[in-house]
């Protein structure tokens, strides 16, 4: 029996847990949950044979007597916990696989995890995950068939089912609420087009979108990533004319929430003052100029120029209650936290909610002269407020990519992402099985 | 005889050291000016008796020696280096003073400096300086009469004199460029209006000014100063209802800066990709979104919603020869630093440039149930292109202040702001023979 050990049972590890769990037999392991949380230990390790550990990672000794001997290691954890568990893995002689954005500090490794005839596999869940198996896919058919790339797109989003769009935001938060308030911050957006180097500051970044159809599911809208160039290397794109990466929202969600970044009401490198006894309409009005009359209604219309009859969007700002007398009761927040915890009263899944992750990718190419344009596309929807399509979607590729390297299918050694045939044609086949089935078109150009 | 040491002989310490040399004598000190420059050193000292050290002060032995027995220290260095001398000075028990920022390290002494009996005097120069002297002397006339402040408002502006202003902006670099490109940077605005917590994002201050005339000299207008609040309890204005800080320019300024904001030129963060063989025009349309066929200027104007017949707005974009294809040739710079070299071109001081500090206070108050208002304001002219305003109103301040020391004159121990009587009125009424006059006025309301 190899032994297979999952540190953490978060939200990412319901289908991990469920996929290594069907085929523990199989693949002759034993299988080894690690959380602090007991209850989630339960809920979510269905098998009698699942060794439970109720454990913090904080207790080196017992991490390390746990990965001694164990063929794999998977972590779950925070990000920011990786390296403590990849350094004990390497030490142990220990493969390990995250779904998690490879850091410099872990790519720092490299070397001597090829050393020691390790995999260190990252970035195998959706987003990143899913988006490169399924863009190398691509871009490698259109290569074998002699295609020279000249512009690369790709959009993700995790949203809600079409019957689920109950609000007039059509959103609503189906993973880490904070990140959604926090998107495209931190640095401006970079990206390139038609050979230009284009640069996006963030109050800018919600006014530079993009439309995009995808058939039976309708419009959807793109802003872009914060560092559209990151993969250009990765992909073999360092020649293409046009590359961006970016977030799918529906049509009319970036406008409205651009009128939040205008006001500064996604800052989150202050607190503000009384944030306790602060109101709703307290909070808009502290962005806005002094009025002895004016109402914040009227200051916030003219401030950000919306006008009368701009009905949607103003219906979507009104939904979440800002004008209301309601208590923040927050202490010592900033502007972010306390419109996180004024979207969640809206944008949470109720019990009857189902959210929806959907791809697409457009590649332009040149083949034998002619120009041609190729779209691939992934919507799939999840099953409850529990049994999520982004639970699924991030934990079922990490969790045949674990089968991969447990079966000795993998050479490859070192820090590795998926992006090799060896790894995204195994799982994007056997993805089909769990609902998660690229659409292919070519379209005219 | 009593040793002075003035370390560093750059901008800021034309008028100091002739301000020192012109009182050596009837002081009895022996002045010392350390600097790198020799040249510098040269040209800012005038008198024979004064000693001039051509020193780096990374040479600590050469500090320590020089410090030690001297009866004050005078640090015009740049800001960061100041905790270096400070630690000297308290070693060897010499007071000191600055023109800089008291900043978090310095405060931390401040209890050791007092138990060494030792001054260490900050923001003893125009902004901060003169600024807080000019306000608590107002402020505590007031409150001497029984006066209880409600509001508080002060602008101040390092602008050209008025026949100078040959731009459409009306205005040149006159200090460090590089603060003017950044200016408003790092975080949110803060202030308090009418008992209201503001707050305003970078991308709107520019767009939140205020225009204030004084006499003689026209309008200006102001946007706000990063934290309103910080010396809101140093003020002894800690029940204020309006307290806001800010820096003037010309009216128009603001709203043509702020299209450099919006396009995200102005930052500071990230290097741009072959900024080397760039063009003026190239960086422009970095921040515009590709189009096949438009052009540059066209893109702009819709970007940024700036009209055909908004002539005034354009006419100080196309100043900067933004639209040319001239090279930028800076190698891996930020946008900041490109705006700043394509600035420079047009904003320097000619010859025969003159600088023009304005500054100005407004306080309304309650006296026996009236409310009242008083105005205080000073504008001063610079001499030429190195004896400037900006120079004379940093300098003497702090020349004056260390006269004060010198003879004795200041009980107060620790490290401190100029802002007690036994600072403001002689160092105020001595400026009146440089040049440096406020004038008081008392509006109706």
């Amino acid at each position: 029996m190899k032994k297979v050990i999952v540190f953490g049972a978060g939200l990412s590890a319901t289908y991990l847990i469920h996929y290594l769990e069907q085929n523990a037999s199989a693949l002759e392991i034993e299988l080894h949950v690690v959380d602090l949380n007991e209850d989630l230990l339960n809920e979510k390790c269905s098998s009698d044979k699942t060794m439970k550990h109720v454990q913090s990672i904080k207790n080196v000794e017992f991490v390390q007597d746990l990965v001694k001997g164990a063929a794999l290691v998977v972590s779950l954890l925070p990000a920011s916990l990786h390296l403590q568990i990849a350094q004990i893995c390497l030490k142990t002689g220990v493969h390990l696989a995250t779904a998690s954005y490879l850091s410099e500090e872990m790519k720092a490794l490299n070397l001597q995890v090829e050393e020691e005839n390790l995999i260190f596999l990252n970035e195998c869940g959706l987003d990143p995950g899913i988006d490169h198996m399924s863009a190398m896919k691509l871009l490698n058919e259109i290569r074998a068939e002699g295609g020279k790339i000249l512009e690369f797109e790709s959009f993700t989003g995790g949203l809600v089912a079409p019957d689920c769009e109950d609000n007039p935001w059509r959103y609503k938060f189906t993973w880490n609420p904070r990140n959604v308030v926090l998107a495209a911050q931190g640095g401006a957006v970079r990206f390139i087009h038609n050979g230009n180097y284009k640069y996006i500051p963030y109050h800018r970044v919600f006014r530079r979108t993009e439309i995009v159809e995808i058939e039976g599911y309708g419009k959807f809208e793109g802003y872009a990533n914060r560092d559209s160039l990151k993969y250009r290397e990765t992909y073999g794109l360092e020649d293409v004319q046009t590359m961006y990466r970016g977030t799918f929202r529906r049509p009319g969600f970036s406008r409205a929430w651009n009128c939040f970044v205008m006001l500064g009401a996604t800052d989150d490198s202050y607190e503000m003052e009384q944030s306790e006894i602060m109101s709703y309409r307290d909070f808009i009005n502290s962005f806005l100029p002094y009025h002895p009359s004016d109402s914040v209604e009227l200051k916030l219309r003219q401030y950000l120029n919306i006008f009368q009859d701009d009905v949607d969007l103003w219906e979507k700002l009104e939904y979440f209650d800002i004008f209301s007398h309601k208590k923040i009761g927050l202490k010592n927040a900033s502007p972010a936290q306390i419109l996180q915890k004024i979207l969640q009263e809206k944008w949470s899944l109720s019990d009857d909610d189902r959210d929806m992750i959907v791809m697409w990718h457009k590649v332009v190419y040149e083949l034998k002269g002619e120009k041609k344009c190729k779209e691939s596309s992934l919507v799939t929807e999840g099953k409850d407020r529990s049994e999520t399509a982004m639970a699924r979607t991030v934990g079922t590729p990490l969790g045949i990519a674990c089968k991969l390297i447990l079966q000795g299918k993998i050479d490859q050694r070192g820090c590795i992402l998926p992006i090799t045939e060896d790894f995204y044609q195994p799982i994007l086949a056997e993805l089909e099985s769990w609902d998660i089935n690229f659409k292919e078109k070519e379209l005219s150009i």
